[in-house]
């Protein structure tokens, strides 16, 4: 049964690669040194999030030092030069030896707590402490064909999962049952739990899941719906709410499989929903068909954003957009070890299409009282267009 | 079935208690203003964790500011002062207008981003920003009796969940299998799914499961075991290795109801396990005895974490002692909203006990290729010692 046991190593060539493009972006910004601490980061650059500091130059060798475990690390990354680290004093001193001169640090200041950015800044003084986590995430934003590959193996779990979902269901059975059955289905096959966003405080747990009105509950998330949750600590996602007849049941999940995150969403009822809600999810799809017909190489993401924006307007839901009222202001968002990486196909927003960029495009429409409609793809852009990486029938699957 | 299914919303006075609490310590201190931003300590302190800023003032009302859900916000928090924030200006405008003469200001530096910390260093000019993150730990340290009751809703669900592993376990099951298993059983009950870790880094999905050698597996997580995981990118807990006869199988789980985390280990077998192992579980539950009968009021953690020691040392066990070779230097740590809360109790370290101190006990061993034993246990410390939260039999448990 389980499909996903085999776990990838990182090839050499693959690391050596990713790190070459981010050279090339530390020599434009003109830092000498970049200092990778965070485990996304550091699981791209190096094959493994151990606890360590890996030091890229903007020219020559990386160094990685690892603190625990160094025996892991060694087995899992292939990085040619791997030693062990005592000390953060010892960071320094692995600076000073490997790479002498350096005197712009690049830290990862958008994710690097407050008091431990003033510890490496004093750590490293004189040498200049600046911020490199644009030139880390444009780096990411490019996918190899081997994450791309990543991507699919993800994305058919997810696929895999959305088949059974109507094994899963009955009705009167509560959201978090739901969710629990699916969350077992995945976890046994490969999703190893954990879900991670970059952004301070956006917490998630594996996905979204309501039915009927609960997908209009408002939350501090930055998405299109909320979901009532199982208490304020936690306001978001699957709650204690019954399944009904007649409402449309938004499963929306992010899979993880070796570290890569394919977002996915589709919506079910037992018996049909309204006319106004199928009218609504029949708005999504020629979204996503004007995406995968238009959408290539060199497309501005904000054109398409206002194209699909005013396929919205003329069927009249600008209301129910992308949440109801206070919708979020873009319709698709990039993908890979994080859930919000970068192309973010949004609103004022200008992103030049490029082969490689992976992101899920979710158009998505919110009623109060009586839920959420729509669909979610994970898309990578390929030399001649989009390739969609998650499957399923995408029309509401009336049960 | 659903045990769990109702929410608390934190009451009034609960909230304005841990207000006051803390504004002592904010007085102490000298900061004139704490700016609340956090999802744990934003919950702590208004009961909702809506993208928000709570500011309270070393004397005074509080005021909390809501960007979204403000609807939400209003229902969850039973603060007295809760308006809308349009923009990230209107904060300054909001503790120019409330808080008037504020001129030290105090942030969570320890979870802040540095690039968040500088804008609002920028945004709060020409006030003194400084860090007020032990004196919000400091304060979140001692549990009130409402928070001692949802830290006994948590610890009842894991408990129960201990009482159904056996009826889960099968001889050539995966690791991750049975972990499926178990967070299906614990989330339809109420368990909201992620885990908080504070420390920067410190991932975790929902606990550790390892069998055998892959107890012994090194990790970067900081605690006394690691497991194999299911890849490099999350190289933690359970993995695909199969369970098999005479070996400890470890149920390290962490219970999440209404916020409040219980953590909980205890160990399964098929058949005996070795001797040695058996042997270096007894010494365990003696720790676990000895914390029983001397920890109190009073009591210092570095004296209970070397009297511990020295009963480790006695059985020839250092080696051994909170993972194999570089173990850990804690056998206790606190736990509330977070997985590591204060108190630690660990070596070189003063703590004085206080009732409402609340911390998992967790005496274990690692032998390599063997596995893990020992147990962990979520205690409370009240006014004449320790009661213990977490129950179920702590013996191995021979099936």
């Amino acid at each position: 049964m389980p499909r996903n046991t085999q776990h990838h190593l990182t090839p050499r060539e693959e690391l050596y690669g990713r790190i070459r493009r981010f050279q090339e972006r530390l020599r434009a910004a003109g830092v000498d040194l970049a200092l990778i601490i965070q485990n996304a980061d550091l699981f791209y650059f190096s094959g493994t999030c151990q606890d360590a500091h890996l030091m890229i130059p903007a020219q020559g060798e990386p160094l990685m030092m690892v603190r625990k475990s160094y025996e892991r690390a060694l087995k899992e990354s292939a990085l040619d030069r791997v030693t062990q680290l005592k000390n953060l004093a010892a960071v320094r001193s692995g600076i000073e030896k490997y790479f002498k001169g350096s005197s712009r640090v690049g830290l990862e200041m958008d994710v690097l707590p407050a008091n431990l950015f003033f510890r490496y800044k004093e750590l490293l003084k004189p040498m200049e402490v600046v911020d490199v986590s644009e030139e880390i995430r444009k780096t990411r934003m490019i996918k190899s064909p081997y994450e791309i590959d990543r991507l699919k193996d993800s994305a058919r779990l997810s696929t895999e999962m959305f088949s059974q979902v109507p094994s899963f269901l009955r009705v009167g059975m509560s959201e978090v049952e739901l969710a629990g059955r699916i969350e077992q289905y995945m976890r046994e096959r490969g999703h190893q739990g954990a879900l991670r966003v970059r952004a301070f405080n956006q917490e998630a747990h594996m996905g979204h899941l309501m039915s009927g009105w609960t997908a209009a509950c408002p939350s501090f998330f930055n998405g299109p719906t909320g979901g009532a949750g199982l208490n304020p600590s936690f306001p978001q996602s699957a709650g204690y709410k019954k399944i009904g007849r007649n409402e449309p049941i938004v499963v929306d999940y992010a899979t993880v499989v070796n570290g890569y995150i394919s977002d996915h969403t589709r919506i079910f009822s037992f018996g049909q929903v309204s006319d106004k809600l199928t009218l609504a999810h029949n708005i999504s799809l020629e979204i996503k068909r004007f995406f995968m017909r238009e959408a290539k190489p060199g497309s501005d993401g904000k054109d398409l954003y206002y194209s699909a924006y005013q396929m919205v307007q003329k069927a009249g839901l600008s209301e129910q957009y992308m949440g109801f009222g206070s919708g979020v202001n873009f319709v698709g968002h990039g993908t890979g070890l994080e859930l919000d990486e970068l192309p973010v196909i949004a609103r004022n927003h200008h992103i030049i299409l490029q082969p490689g960029m992976a992101f899920a495009l979710e158009p998505k429409f919110v009623f109060p009282n009586e839920g959420a409609v729509g669909i979610e793809d994970t898309l990578v852009v390929t030399e001649t267009g989009l390739e969609q990486l998650t499957g399923h029938d995408d029309s509401i699957q009336i049960l």
